[in-house]
């Protein structure tokens, strides 16, 4: 049969997770946490399991998690986000992505997207007759040259992506760089997909800034973000996606025919636990801790890297080691010396080399350090 | 904004729902069922997030899960799927439609799909820039007109779409039926998606009999189920899509980019419930009761109709009682009597009165009587 995405194989966290298992590497690759959701949070599912709440949810979410997200997240924003219109609850912040570009991208619509980039933006892109246009920054990039992006806007652009915290750099936008944003789409009439799931996981005093916050930008941002990352509960498969009430109701449209709704007692669950905020606010904290705990216990190897500023992810460049391709460096690491990671040419559309690998750090301390021991044998 | 479904509004069963709740009426539009599931399965959920299984499943599904299907499920089917190539566990099988669709519809290919036909299929074809060719059937029709069939399939025909037990009109097909459809997707290389999520629920001693089973057909079609009916458990959001392997993997490869996994928990727990046959082989039995309950109640108020031969659907025809219009009526009855249906029309691409109603029964005794009840003084 004809491939509707040809160039597609299993994704690099599929094989990695699966090369990891094979050879009980330490799995540092694919982003999940080594440990568990609150207890408190589990004990909640039970309840709302046993008292019934197994039918289908409303099709945009159950309206106490709409309302706690309108309550709660997002304080930092100056968009109020409304329960009934604004805010949809996905099968993860990858339906949400999903189903925000299938909303706006129309045939030969072109889509900025800058790389490296999660996996999942092109295909969703391609699936729906789009075209992406790339803005390629060095792994290592410090700051974004807007007035390369600026150069690749045509008259068939209709949206840009983003992605802060990002994925798999650990790089957090600026204040500035959003500043960009907002007048180039402003200026351009772009529509805004932007990818926030590690939004509170950020380092060193920053802030996340939502491309929801901007004057400008809210009105023509969809805002996707996960549950998975805030409470390490990847596999419950809860996201959201906010978006004014005109791209709502366009992005719902699409949405009840793809998922129609989303687990009904997971969602209550985590609604009543969104109302305690030092549920989420001290994730940033937790997870700077294990940034240090592996950077420290990294760092005088002879990589040449930055500490993470936020997300789970901590990426090294080897070159001045090693000429080797970060794809077969990344397998030989897994099988020989046991450590599982992904290389970050794979978030590149054309480039087969990076040497660059993105390792995990959401993992128990003990994990770490046995990760960054094996890593000095090798290297 | 553009829309990429200017034609879609809200799905009528979240209209119908929403219209019950405001006016307290009993709710046999949307089809869930008023019970909950087995405390057993309740008591699995709970085991399983409580052991610490709550971070991604992997991509195509839980393989305990997989196992359990390809064990279990289905043992009338001739054909057995491999559960590491052939089975994909996907978020409700709403979700395994809009993949498969989306799998084989490429920009201007033609799908036969038979109305009244359940509302995701147009849409689902639609966003891959396919053109549904409609197969128009009386909502109480007793056989299908095959060579119809046959004069609606062209050289752009891609894939024709199938579903039984029937929703809306509770029709089971019959062997005959199933013989007819592979002589014609063979002859016309036709892919078959095949919507089959009453497949445990046909009544008065009837099979059913899955497009999987027959030969000439399986290697042709994905076949599309749901635990939500089978389980009384609607809101989990699970289901699953049976194809061959090389049809899988391109399902896969779309799957992966839509929602990337499905709740991890609820899997296990669902494969350990699955492991006993009788929790599922006595759903037939258990809806038979409740047909004939209903059906016995309304039966003297003077509709046309035919006892619902599979699903959890009655449909009647009042066109000898009223000439009111069925959506206007459906509204009138929800508001007036306290009874929420839903209207058949709405099952159709471009009529817009079938003076035929949908009754879910998937409700306790005593609701089905109150309903009846309060129909009677009405008509
Ligand atoms: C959906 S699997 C990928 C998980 C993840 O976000 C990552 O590893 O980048
Ligand atoms: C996904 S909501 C619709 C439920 C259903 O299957 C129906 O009522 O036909």
């Amino acid at each position: 049969m004809q491939s509707k995405l040809p160039r597609v194989g299993t994704t690099i966290f599929t094989k990695m997770s699966k090369l990891a298992e094979e050879h009980q590497a330490i799995n540092l690759a694919q982003g999940f946490p080594e440990f568990d959701c609150a207890p408190e949070l589990q004990v909640l599912v039970d309840k709302y399991v046993r008292s019934g709440k197994n039918q289908y949810a409303p099709m945009a979410g159950v309206m106490a998690l709409r309302e706690a997200i309108s309550q709660k997240i997002f304080t930092s924003s100056s968009h109020e986000y409304h329960p009934e219109s604004e805010i949809t609850i996905t099968s993860g912040a990858t339906e949400a992505l999903f189903v925000a570009i299938s909303t706006v991208v129309q045939r030969g619509d072109e889509v900025i997207v800058f790389e490296p980039a999660y996996d999942s933006y092109v295909p969703a892109i391609e699936l729906n007759g789009g075209i992406p246009v790339f803005v390629t920054l060095d792994p290592q990039y410090e700051t974004i040259d807007w007035n390369v992006v600026a150069s690749k806007i045509s008259p068939q652009t209709r949206a840009i992506l983003v992605n802060t915290p990002h994925n798999p750099t650990g790089n957090v936008w600026k204040a500035s760089d959003l500043q960009h944003l907002a007048a180039l789409a402003e200026e351009n009439g772009l529509f805004v997909i932007s990818d926030e799931v590690y939004e509170h996981i950020v380092f060193d005093g920053r802030q996340h800034i939502s491309a929801s916050s901007i004057p400008g930008l809210a009105e023509r941002t969809f805002a996707c973000g996960s549950f998975g990352k805030t409470f390490h509960t990847t596999g419950w498969k809860l996201g959201y996606c906010l978006a004014p009430a005109k791209l709502t109701a366009e992005f719902r449209k699409i949405h009840q025919y793809v998922v129609f709704s989303v687990v009904t007692p997971i969602q209550f669950a985590v609604a009543e636990h969104l109302a305690e905020p030092e549920h989420y606010l001290k994730l940033s904290e937790f997870y700077e801790r294990k940034r240090n705990l592996f950077f420290d216990a990294i760092n005088d190897i002879g990589f040449i890297t930055r500490p993470s500023e936020g997300s789970f992810f901590q990426n090294v460049s080897y070159a001045n080691l090693s000429p080797e391709n970060d794809r077969t460096l990344s397998e030989r690491l897994t099988i020989e010396t046991g450590v599982a990671s992904i290389p970050v040419s794979a978030f590149y559309d054309n480039i087969t080399d990076f040497k660059t690998l993105r390792f995990c750090f959401a993992k128990n301390d003990d994990t770490l350090l046995r990760a960054a021991e094996a890593l000095h044998k090798v290297v």
